[in-house]
């Protein structure tokens, strides 16, 4: 009987009423990815809207920063040796002058942060210091020399690399980028990513809406790319096939019709428009995961299943589009080490992904590997990556909690809708 | 001469050319603006664009998740009981049916994941453990009752809160709440945001061009506004009380002329407007910002060098937008636990605020307390705020970082610019 079954073991193409005969590994499949991953181009963007763009070339400053000696504070340019012996009982009169280039001795003038010293002068001494007194100025605390002055090329010499290329830009490195005049900076083209989603095939009870296309939408904003064309509710195969060779992009998710049913057309739709490379991976949720090219494009398919297409996301699809557009394909920043607070169980052979909540600082599981729905993930701060090998985690193991963390912005931002 | 001093000090709307004199705890400014911060008033939005938004009203089932027993798997509905004995080299055979109301005795029907079970099937058969053979179905395998079954309400009851109030909109909230068909959900309005800038004030050698207002922005989506209203280079007291009162707002932040240089009006411009609540607080950088209120909206001035502007909006400002977006005015998602890996230094009597860069898992000071010019925040990883009793953090120390994380997403989405 088990040679009998070996004659059926399923194509990739076509595990369809069959089941998964094999799967590659998590490993395999993000070998695959990685393969496809080419970061894009980069292009020319508006500085001031450069926040979460990567950035393709390093900034540097043509100038020193400052490029003079400047004041660092609110005051009055002073010669410092004048201000010897200057107390409180002992006040010491200068001269009153208005802002020049040059300071006149005796003389104190005043200034406001940021400007250039005049010369002459060599420190400045906060206005609490001193005192206006009939046209002159008394003064009642002596300084130092270099005192209150922001020195040339302090934050940076002329040729410093301020930004490196590679950051995804944060808020003060856009302030950084306007406040030495670049307009624009070359930064890693955004992935363009057309969205294909069958919808739910039936109306068993649970899902009556599709709840992958909004889900990606939101997932691969949040990674950067831009949703450039979204097809909903395609369920044949010559409709997934359309959708999959008509519009330009630098990666196609789809997202169900990958598992065993009758209707589970997506894995043969790729093999049809394109080459289906794998289908099957030992993941859970997420094993009827898929991959593919079309036109030199990698195409991944993922669950219909909204828990499992979450997971497939962020395991497969999250990467490519990070990747492809400059970032690191581990969310490094999302990631925190944190201690299994109740146990996490987990299939051998699977790399299992577990929701987890944080009970003070130690992560439970919500859930098991078998739920479905995405409530699981609504009700978690992050999930844990058990690997293939391991059984799960015992209570006060030390784990790695990718968080979900604070959602992205609101809104389609930078979406070229149709 | 202390007595001469004291005749002239500076009453709280007017630090120019003086200095300030007194300076509220960051403990009072935070109060005060705690004390404004009302959470907004909810409003009606697409869900599918929710990501990023806050709950305002709980998302509750009103069916049964699923609302009846369906297939958890793709494979063949059946009845347990007549499996019992099937094994390898003991198939049996099963009637192949096709798919029905009612599963008829001693039969087999293909079923997809989530379709409802056939009266009378009690379990789900993987397609993996049989095979079809002339119009029967042969079964290798015995499956217990309940197998590949999800029973009716297994993810949640009716009724059932299934994402709290006051949750910020991930990825997979968004998709839950379109899988259970709601196109609508009530959320906290976002707060409009008027932004004034004054610019660089001079052309002193460093900042060319306004640093504040591009890094402003992007704050200011990142904490959940929408900046409906940008004011550049308003440098004049005139200009600025015109700006202030001029637009429909929910706050307004002033970058720029908050110092003691003899043109920094904007404590005056906002007395004038309104209410100049604070002017100075004993924060470093940052220690020339202020507060207060006009026609009932908050105000809260920040120094124009962007360092502390930046530090000034971490403390005082994004608290402000985070509450009455219905935030934690806490950025408890971005807080971690680090080490301290080189000392960090403070002044006593001032709430520090430390660039740190992670170096493997310690946190190091990026820059000193005196720095200006954005580069240490470029270069850091996060900040960590040393309080006003303490000289700083010796090696080893456990202190919360503030990440500055991943960045915002690109572009201006959301905002309603004019």
């Amino acid at each position: 009987m088990p040679d009998d079954r070996e004659r059926h073991r399923p194509t990739r193409a076509d595990v369809r009423m069959r089941g998964f005969a094999d799967r590659v590994s998590v490993e395999q499949a993000t070998r695959w990815i990685d393969a496809q991953a080419r970061i894009l181009a980069d292009e020319e963007i508006d500085a001031a809207d450069g926040a979460g763009r990567v950035l393709a070339l390093a900034v540097k400053t043509k100038r020193d920063l400052p490029s003079e000696d400047r004041a660092g504070e609110d005051g009055y340019a002073i010669r410092a040796g004048e201000t010897i012996g200057a107390a409180d009982y002992n006040p010491l009169p200068f001269v009153l002058g208005s802002p020049d280039r040059v300071l006149p001795p005796g003389a104190a003038v005043p200034i406001v942060s940021g400007a250039a010293l005049p010369a002459g002068s060599d420190a400045v001494l906060p206005f609490e210091a001193a005192q206006p007194s009939q046209g002159t100025l008394e003064i009642y605390a002596p300084v130092a020399p270099g005192s209150g002055v922001e020195r040339r090329a302090r934050q940076a010499a002329a040729g410093t690399v301020l930004i490196e290329k590679g950051r995804r830009l944060h808020a003060q490195d856009v302030g950084l980028i306007a406040s030495i005049g670049l307009g624009r900076v070359r930064a890693v083209r955004q992935p363009r990513i057309v969205l294909i989603s069958a919808g739910p095939k039936t109306s068993g009870g649970c899902e009556v809406q599709d709840a992958d296309e909004p889900m990606l939408r939101t997932l691969v904003r949040r990674d950067g790319g831009v949703v450039v064309h979204v097809a909903s509710q395609v369920g044949t195969r010559a409709a997934m096939v359309e959708a999959m060779t008509t519009h330009e992009a630098d990666a196609v998710l789809v997202a169900g019709r990958t598992g065993t049913g009758a209707d589970d057309e997506a894995p043969m739709a790729l093999a049809e428009a394109g080459e289906l490379a794998i289908h099957g991976v030992a993941l859970r949720p997420g094993g009827s995961a898929g991959m593919g090219l079309v036109r030199g494009a990698p195409v991944v398919l993922l669950p219909g299943d909204p828990l499992a297409c979450l997971c497939a996301y962020e395991m497969i699809a999250g990467r490519l589009i990070r990747s492809l557009g400059g970032l690191d394909p581990e969310p490094r920043d999302r990631c925190r080490v944190v201690e299994v607070g109740r146990k996490i169980v987990s299939a051998v052979g699977l790399v299992d992904i577990c929701q987890v909540r944080l009970v003070g600082d130690r992560a439970e599981p919500v859930g098991s590997g078998e739920s479905v729905g995405l409530l699981p993930a609504v009700r978690a701060d992050g999930f844990v990556v058990v690997p293939a090998p391991m059984e799960g985690y015992a209570p006060g193991a030390r784990v790695v909690m990718y968080a979900y963390g604070e959602a992205g912005t609101a809104g389609r931002n930078g979406e070229r809708e149709r």
